[in-house]
């Protein structure tokens, strides 16, 4: 049982395909789209080791040729020194335009993949094969692909649609806890901004989608890609509305950096940042206490973090924030909600108000 | 007297603006963009010194801050490693997603910071200063930007239109000789592949052209740009017809390489090349041999080169071309000319014509 959701993005639509078991199946799924019969296969070497052979026998009996590519499991692969290595790889083995990069695993193998698919010869067919659920249900949506500067996230980058996202909910069972929880973040984020039922959903059946039981589990992901997929029709380059999928990920990126790469996953650094914007729309009139306590609750209920770190000073996720890719002209900007279901962008907020809603952020939850 | 010439492409629609004396008024063709006031200005240490002041200078009075990035005036300046220098200056800059990226230059200059424009924080506003023929007929219209692979020509790279082309055709007076010939190669190009009137107009006015006598000048500026213009309309991403423009270019490429980057400038391996796809086209039966003389005999007056090095073995070349992007599922594809102001796209040429011609290239031109 699949679900083909369609993304509509005139020239460059693609379809996300979301059901149990599909990795079988990636050489079927990839002939339909009229590609050379060399492809790249890129993962790390634990989803490597789990599901490449897999994917692998299932593209050689669909009459591809495999070229492997495996890159380090941490953001640390979200380098231009790797992204040089996987072009070589593809230049060596004689790759050409129309040959396939395929990224098997989470949001760093899809991001640095991508970024090559982007840029190789300027612009190969790429085709997402998300194993996480942050993976499935944000970063392999939408088009965003990047490696890392030294000194920020995600700031050598393009916006490059993938040509068909193939998401098998069965690779969750092998899923690490806190790997899980860090996608369920982004889960409760796209309900936070955008669909008030899927959060109430949420708060009424979190148990059984941390139980990782099936239904629950699809009905999460088709609902988290649905609401992105129309966020991003809506404004493919984020030019105006898709900034609101940045909802705690201005805090939620300077944290991730202060704290070091990988002391925080990423759902985890978003969660901090929700609450803490969350604090933020509040000190600026645009929700009331109770949805700050909502949204701090469910994320405690989750079990993931929700305080800003004690070690972390608030002035220097403040100085770091202006180094942020969505600021604009010295000016800070954030999604901020104004309702749960709804989120606005706000330019150029006060420094004292963010500083204030950055020390709240350490606040309990209760 | 200035020329304005649009290029149609839906949402990333841009004009390029031709005539005498544009740079010093750079600032107030900015303002008319709707950026961010500060910017990023690429150029190598001679263009910059001849026009980064009057550049400058116009931008500051405008209202901008310009911070200023020296790159190497030859190909070696198109590496990830320059590339990865500009990020560091934009981000120590604190350069934001609208802040232009300025070209002022050659096609170096051009694909460098355009590469470097296209992927900065997802795609910065790029602006392309030419200075010189070959990027003011060529590089500049079409939004291809690249760096190079250690081995291979534009491997890395992305399309990316500029959102606005500012062609002062005063620079040219500081132009040397060899370097504005390597800009005719493109100009012939273009009158070869899709205006047959133009490459009579070539044949009759070659002369006041090397004179750099400001009419014709301007027409062969105008008339290369609107012929690239329009073929790049029908076909942004060379899916199909847009390949023509690679007349000339999969032998000359091979040329480029084999030779070693800066012993033939791009358009005198462009000249070789077309004299080498012309014969190609022959042996096929494309065109009499008549058409083959005439474009060699063109090639001659203009002072470029038309026959391949007798140093590069023409099996090099062959093996050489098998890399070349345009080279797909291993076969060798081609944009052959089958008339002056005609070119369709060959796949799958057989390899022992193409050796044949590549000897041929050889010939004289009587």
């Amino acid at each position: 049982m699949k679900t083909v959701l369609p993304v509509n993005l005139s020239g460059r639509s693609y379809e996300i395909i979301i059901g149990p078991g599909l990795l079988q199946h990636a050489g079927t799924f990839l002939q339909s789209l009229n590609t050379s019969k060399k492809v790249l296969l890129v993962s790390d070497s634990n989803v490597m080791g789990l599901y490449g052979k897999a994917v692998q026998g299932s593209l050689q009996k669909a009459g591809f040729t495999v070229v492997r590519a495996e890159v380090p499991g941490s953001e640390k692969a979200k380098s231009l020194e790797q992204a040089a290595g996987l072009y070589d790889i593809m230049f060596e083995a004689g790759l050409d335009r129309k040959s396939p990069v395929i990224a098997l695993g989470g949001g760093v193998v899809g991001d640095l993949a991508g970024f090559a698919a982007a840029t190789y010869m300027r612009g190969v067919p790429f085709i997402q094969v998300p194993t996480t659920l942050l993976a499935q249900v944000d970063s392999s949506v939408g088009g965003k692909v990047a490696v890392n500067h030294p000194r920020g996230k995600n700031i050598i980058g393009a916006f490059y649609q993938p040509r068909m996202v193939l998401t098998d909910t069965l690779t969750l069972s092998t899923l690490e806890k806190r790997e899980l929880l860090s996608g369920l973040a982004e889960v409760i984020k796209a309900a936070v901004i955008k669909n008030a039922e899927f959060f109430n959903w949420l708060e009424e059946n979190l148990e059984p989608v941390l139980r990782l039981e099936p239904p629950a589990l699809k009905y999460v992901i088709e609902t988290s890609c649905r609401i992105k997929a129309q966020v991003v029709e809506e404004d493919e380059k984020e030019e105006g509305v898709r900034a609101v999928l940045n909802f705690g990920h201005t805090v939620g990126h300077a944290v991730e950096v202060l704290a070091g790469y990988g002391e925080y996953r990423h759902g985890e650094a978003v969660a901090i940042g929700m609450a803490a914007e969350a604090c933020l729309a509040r000190e600026l009139e645009l929700v009331p206490d109770g949805v700050v306590q909502r949204i701090k609750k469910l994320l405690k209920r989750a079990g993931l973090p929700y305080q800003v770190p004690s070690q972390i000073a608030e002035e220097d996720i403040l100085s770091r924030m202006y180094k942020d890719k969505k600021t604009q002209e010295g000016k800070l900007t954030f999604a901020l909600i104004c309702g749960i279901g709804k989120a606005v962008i706000k330019r150029n907020v006060p420094e004292d108000v963010v500083l204030k809603s950055l020390k709240q952020g350490g606040g309990s939850s209760e």
